[in-house]
C-alpha cells in the first residue's frame, strides 16, 4: 500500500514553521509497513489543495492531509476536499451536538461559523478528535481513501495512531502486518563509528529495518520488524538486538525510550545513593540534567558551579597549590573537586567537570575542548580526560553526557 | 515569481529526518518577495524524481531541489534531472580538477565514482559549494529554471543565499526587490497576548510583513519590508518597529539575533559587574545559560544548586528559622538565598530561584509552578512571585528566563 501526505497551511509556505507532521506520519506509516511515496505541502488555497490532492491520489492508495480544519474563514481544507471529488458538504448531527455541548460547558457563545466544524463531505467517516474541537474524516474515493486530520501537532499525534491507522487497517485488511519496534540509545561513538561496528550485521537477512537517529551527543538506533504475528516479529527483533548488543554493549545505556538521566534516577533511587556535583566547564548543565527528573531531590543534594579559583578553594576545598601547580583544568583539580564536593555535602558520591568549553581560553598544551571528568565514592576516585572539538554549547553538552555516562557505568558496576 | 521546492532522500520518506530544508528555503524566498507555491519530498527514485520535478515546474517559474548529490550509487538526483528534461550528462573540467585537488591534499585515494560529482546536465550553470565536494547547478528549461543543491543542511544553508538567490536574481531581474529584515525578541507575554497587543497595528498599510515565531518561552517577531531601494524598505521597517515598540517595550529584550544571555553578557562586562547565582527549582539552568556565552567567567563567579535545606543553610547562610517558618519555596527564602550567595561569593549581584518544578511536590497553597525569583545588589533586593502551569522542563526553562529577564531589567536601569 502506497501512502501520500499533504500538509496544508500558509505558515508552512512562508517558512514560519517547519513541517514536522509529515515525518511523524511517515514514521507511523513505516511502522505499519506502508511506504510513503510523496509528501507535499501547500498553502490555504482552495484550487491548489484540490488540484494537488487529486494528483497525489493518482499514484497512491491513500492520502493523509493535515491542517485547515479550524472554524475561521481561512480554514478551507474540508471544502477543498469536497470540491476535489465533487461531494456535497453535509452536517454530522452527532459532531454538531458534541460541539454545542463543549460551548455550553465552557460558557462560550455559539456563533454560526462554528457549525462549519460539523460539516463533512458526503460519504465521509468521521475520525474523532479526543483533544480538540476539529474532528477529522476519511473519504473513500473509489478503492482509495483521503483522510484529513488537524495540523496542530498535539492533536495530529493522537489521531494518527488512534484514528488514521485503525481506519486504514480496516479499509485495507490485506496490508495489515504486526510490527515490533525497539529503540537502543548509545553514547560514546560517532554515527560513522556506530555504522562501522554494525557493518557486518545483515539486517535485511534478519528481516529487520534499522534507522540511525543522531540526537547530539547520543546516537539512537531504532529497529523495526514486521511479521504476520507479534511473536514472529518479536523473534526477529530479538536476534537483531543480540547482534547489536554484542557490538555496542560498551556504549548502550538504554533499551527503550528512557533517557540517561532517567536511568541514573532509577539506579540512584534503587541503591539509595546521594550525589553532589561540582562543575566548571559544564557551567551547571550536569545539575540541570540530573534535576530534569521528577523526584531527583531524593538523591541530588547540591550542585556547585565553581567558575573562579576562589570558589573552587572556598566551596570545594581544592588546595590552592594544586590549582597553582597543575592549573584549574587538570586531572588533579578534577579529582580534588569531586572529592571536595562529596566531603562537604556529605553525600555518597561526588562528580566533577573542569575544562575549556571555548571558543576562547585554549592554549597549546590545553586546547579548547580539553575536559576532565572525575567521580568519587570516597574510597576510589576515577578521572578521565577528553578532547572534544565542538563549539561551546556542544562541548558543554558532550562533557555533561560523559559525566553522566561515567556515573551510570559506576552505578551498573555497583551491587545494590 | 512562483517557487517550487523538491527535497529528495529516503531518510525523509521513512520519517527518520524531518525536512527542515524546505522551511529554510521558503523563508529565504519570502525574504526576496518570491512566494513558494508547493513543497514536495520524494525518495531516491529515478522515475519519481523526474516525474515530480516536471509536475512542479509545470506551475512554477523555478524549482529548488535539495539532496542526492553525493558520490554513492543511491545519489541519483543529477541523473534524474537530466533525464526529466532530456539532457546529456557532461563533465565539468573545472569541478573535476577541484575534486582531484581535494583528494590529493587530503591524501585520499581517487576512485572513478568520485568523478560523478563533476557531471552536470548539458546547459547547466555550476553553483559552487564553499563547504563540501558536492557542487550544485542551475538548469534553464525554457524560460524556467531548475536548481539543485546538496541536502546537507550546513551546505544548503550556505548555498541558498550565496548561490541560489544570486542566480535567481540574475535570471529573473524583473523579480528583484530590496529587502530589510528586523527581528524583535520578547519575553513575558504568550503568543496570543502579543498578537492582541499588536491587533491595531496595520502592518499591511505599512507595507511590512510580520511573522510570529514562538521559541519557548520567548516570542520572536520578524518584520520584513520590501521596496525598490534599501532606504525605502528601511523606512517602512522603522515605522513598524516604532509601533511594535510602543506596544511591547516592557517585553522586548533584543532588536536583532542576540540572545538574552548575550545581552546580559554585554551589559555585565560594560558595567564591570560580577554575579553569583543560587538555584533551587531551576536546578543549574540559570548558571548553564549564563555560561553559554564565551567570556562569561569574567562576570560569573559561581553558581550553587542548593536542592536540600542543609545546602541552603550551609552554603548560602539561609537562616534555619526562615526555612522552618516560611518553607523552602517562599519569598523570604528566595531573598535570603540571593543575599547569601552574593555575600559569600563577594560579588556585586546575587540571583536566586526557588519553586516547585513538578510534576510532584505541589500543595494546595503552593501548587506546581509556584516560583520565586530574587535579585540583590547588596542595597536593595527585589523578589517576584510567578505561577506557571507547564511540565517540569518548561517550568525550569521559563523560570530561568524570568530570572535572566529580572537581571537584564536591573542592568538596563543601572547607570554604567
Amino acid at each position: 500500500m502506497k501512502i501520500g501526505i499533504l500538509t496544508i497551511g500558509n505558515e508552512l509556505m512562508n517558512g514560519r514553521i517547519a513541517d514536522t507532521n509529515s515525518a511523524f506520519i511517515a514514521r507511523e506509516m513505516n511502522l505499519q509497513g506502508w511506504p510513503v511515496e510523496t509528501m507535499m505541502s501547500v498553502g490555504d488555497d482552495f484550487e491548489i489543495i484540490a488540484d494537488r490532492l487529486r494528483y497525489l491520489l493518482s499514484f497512491t492508495d491513500a492520502v493523509i492531509c493535515t491542517g485547515g480544519l479550524g472554524p475561521t474563514v481561512d480554514d478551507i481544507t474540508t471544502a477543498a476536499v469536497a470540491r476535489a471529488f465533487d461531494r456535497q458538504l453535509i452536517p454530522d448531527e452527532k459532531v454538531l451536538a458534541y460541539l454545542k455541548d463543549i460551548f455550553t460547558r465552557f460558557n462560550l457563545r455559539w456563533t454560526e461559523n462554528n457549525a462549519k466544524q460539523a460539516l463533512f463531505p458526503e460519504g465521509a467517516e468521521v475520525i474523532p478528535n479526543p483533544v480538540g474541537t476539529a474532528a477529522g474524516f476519511a473519504l473513500p474515493v473509489g478503492e482509495k481513501l483521503v483522510m484529513v486530520i488537524p495540523g496542530v501537532p498535539s492533536e495530529m499525534r493522537r489521531m494518527v495512531p488512534e484514528g488514521v491507522i485503525s481506519v486504514l487497517r480496516r479499509r485495507f485488511p490485506q496490508a495489515v502486518l504486526q510490527t515490533v519496534k525497539q529503540t537502543i540509545k548509545t553514547f560514546g561513538l560517532g554515527e560513522a563509528m556506530v555504522d562501522q561496528r554494525l557493518a557486518d550485521v545483515d539486517f535485511d537477512a534478519l528481516g529487520v529495518n534499522v534507522g540511525f537517529y543522531p540526537v547530539f551527543p547520543e546516537n539512537h538506533l531504532v529497529l523495526i520488524a514486521r511479521a504476520d504475528s507479534q511473536e514472529q516479529a518479536q523473534k526477529k527483533i530479538q536476534k537483531a538486538v543480540d547482534q547489536v548488543t554484542a557490538r555496542l554493549s560498551d556504549c548502550i545505556f538504554s533499551y527503550g525510550e528512557e533517557t540517561l538521566e532517567e536511568k541514573i534516577a532509577a539506579a540512584m533511587t534503587e541503591k539509595k545513593l546521594t550525589i553532589a556535583v561540582a562543575e566548571s566547564c559544564t557551567g551547571g548543565l550536569i545539575a540541570d540534567r540530573l534535576t530534569d527528573v521528577s523526584g531527583s531531590s531524593v538523591y541530588f543534594e547540591r550542585g556547585l558551579v565553581t567558575y573562579s579559583n576562589e570558589a573552587k578553594i572556598q566551596l570545594l576545598g581544592v588546595p590552592a597549590d594544586i590549582l597553582e601547580k597543575h592549573g584549574a583544568v587538570s586531572e588533579e583539580t578534577a579529582r580534588a573537586m569531586a572529592e571536595g564536593v562529596r566531603k562537604l555535602a556529605g553525600t555518597n558520591l561526588g562528580l566533577s567537570s573542569t575544562g575549556i568549553a571555548g571558543p576562547t581560553g585554549g592554549t597549546k598544551e590545553k586546547p579548547v575542548g580539553t575536559v576532565y571528568i572525575a567521580l568519587t565514592d570516597g574510597e576510589k576516585t576515577v578521572c578521565r580526560h577528553y578532547a572534544y572539538r565542538w563549539d561551546r554549547r556542544r562541548n558543554k553538552l558532550i562533557s555533561s553526557e560523559a559525566a553522566l555516562m561515567m556515573l551510570r557505568n559506576y552505578l551498573q558496576e555497583t551491587p545494590s
